[in-house]
């Protein structure tokens, strides 16, 4: 066993605090991990606070994790005492439905095992990244590359997965019009692989004044989407819609944004389910689509996509102390774009 | 100028009435139909009691025609006189946006032009196949095969084509396990599409009095909608729904069926818009799509699809004087499994 620091949440109501727990050993596919970086998903938020319902306490969230590994079990193949890895939104799954053996654990029939908030196989709670140390089975671990910034890798086991996969899943690419809904942790990242993957790419915010960084992300084009005229005149003119947004909002008002034959995935969870018109669906043979992070191979593939074209997260890096003050700026959308904890301020 | 024979409304209280009026003489691209038989679809009885706004009187419906080709102009080149003729749901279009020049006229951006309730292009009012003639571009015109029981013929035009289009554009096939939704004018014509193309299929209904029907319209499997226990154990089964409801219902309950990928098509249009929870699109990968009708080009494949297969509607031929209560008995979902006109007996 090895002694964890953390900060951890005691109950809905409670502030994240210090907390103390030890990791297993590691078993003979596992491999230990001195955690450096954890990034922040607003999901934590949701889940320390029990928004979703079911949330285990003590809750030490985190789920955007790099470190160094610091120890191997006598199996593990993939993996040296010394590198640098990767931990993403899950740290375990059945291993054998067909969307497991399809390289698709995030779509496990049996439920994958969160990277915290979750239960391992022995039904004990599993504890995530706000902590200096993390023990997981290699097949749910991830190579990261000595080539990027370190602290700006965190963030692409959540918010970069989760816009990389669609947009590879639809093929999304050169001569297609992409549209990114929402300019946070998730919307910068679709910016930046959408214009990597050399689409055209407008961002749409309710905020005039994100329209620099939109550009500076990789953007083409910058829309306002409480400017009636403006959703007016691009009514029918994307390929692709990838929807960020969480807050509460109608589906409507996007869908006929799309053109013939075109899709909108949405990868935020608005509070309440939104209404949608058939006609909008109908009228252009339009798509809505959810997808769901991604799984453990196509991760690989988009840390190694990010190591060769120089892509990271936009991070803000913050001490342990301050995730409290951090979670607040959040809910205001005050973070360009993404928080990452420097877990060496734990120690 | 050739006199016609109609049934027609005045108004959108007013029942279906005898009415005449003067079809053009064909222009150059024009064939003439001697209208032989007219299907009766749903739609045909919103836009008589104007429920979709914007209706036009009189109104004569009817945008399931086949009929026998007594004149041509001087330009037509694909068809000949006496020979058999469909015309479906619009008579024209733009010709020039990139949808038109697609072969898919149904999503013209500049609007197709309705078979009725429509305006041509020198805005005088469309007037559809409740009548002993019609005069439509070539263009606009289906070949049909002497090879097929014509009066099922006239349902394939609309109801036809708006299940095999989503079935062929999704490529819908062998191994694949499709659930209709619905079995009216629609969903029967999507499960002899569906089965004829190899899929295996599942018919979902509330009444448990069409199952020996659905079976013998070729599906392999019935489920009660209503049976909640039935709908949870079809939980992520499906890989294709195509939802063919037109009353208000909740597509929640569907796109749960939904295995990984899988694609629900709503080709209905329920007076509400549903509501949908991003979970369950974001669970699976799950979409939720529209379709619409379908191309020119894709309609007359589908018609010499159906005359290699010998499909046609099932129907109940009524004379034009029972078309009031024909109405009555669609709103009571009392037909097998669509109503056709037989155009003699207007004469």
């Amino acid at each position: 066993m090895t002694a964890a620091n953390a900060y951890a949440a005691q109950s809905k109501t409670s502030q994240l605090a210090p907390f103390n727990f030890e990791r297993r050993e590691p078993g003979p596919h596992d491999v230990q991990i001195e955690i450096l970086y954890c990034g922040i998903c607003h999901s934590d938020i949701h889940q320390v606070r029990d928004e979703w319902g079911g949330s285990i306490y003590p809750m030490v969230p985190g789920h955007e994790i790099v470190g160094r590994i610091t120890s191997i079990g006598a199996e593990v193949k993939n993996f040296k005492v010394g590198e640098l890895a990767g931990i993403g939104c899950f740290v375990d799954s059945c291993r054998t439905c067909p969307n497991c053996l399809a390289n698709e654990e995030q779509y496990c029939d049996n439920g994958m095992t969160g990277t915290y908030n979750g239960r391992d196989k022995e039904g004990n709670p599993t504890y995530g990244g706000y902590s200096t140390q993390i023990v997981v089975d290699e097949k749910y671990t991830l190579h990261v590359s000595e080539n990027l910034p370190i602290e700006g890798v965190g963030p692409l086991l959540c918010a970069g997965i989760t816009t990389y996969s669609p947009l590879r899943h639809w093929n999304i690419g050169k001569g297609h019009k992409v549209a990114i809904v929402g300019l946070g942790g998730l919307g910068h990242m679709g910016v930046k692989f959408a214009a990597s993957f050399g689409a055209e790419v407008t961002v749409l915010s309710t905020s005039t004044s994100k329209k620099n960084d939109a550009l500076a992300l990789g953007a083409d084009h910058f829309a306002v989407t409480k400017d009636a005229d403006t959703m007016k005149s691009l009514q029918g003119s994307f390929d692709f819609i990838l929807n960020t947004v969480s807050a509460q909002h109608d589906y409507n008002d996007y869908l006929n944004l799309l053109n013939l034959n075109g899709t909108m995935v949405v990868v935020g969870v608005p509070p309440q389910p939104s209404i949608v018109g058939a006609f909008n669906l109908i009228g252009k043979r339009r798509s809505l689509a959810g997808s769901l992070i991604g799984g453990i191979k196509q991760t690989q593939e988009m840390l190694d996509y990010c190591a060769e074209h120089g892509i990271v997260s936009d991070v803000e890096v913050i001490k342990a102390d301050y995730i409290n003050e951090a979670y607040e700026r959040i809910l205001k959308s005050d973070v360009k774009y993404r928080f990452v904890i420097d877990i060496a301020s734990m120690k």
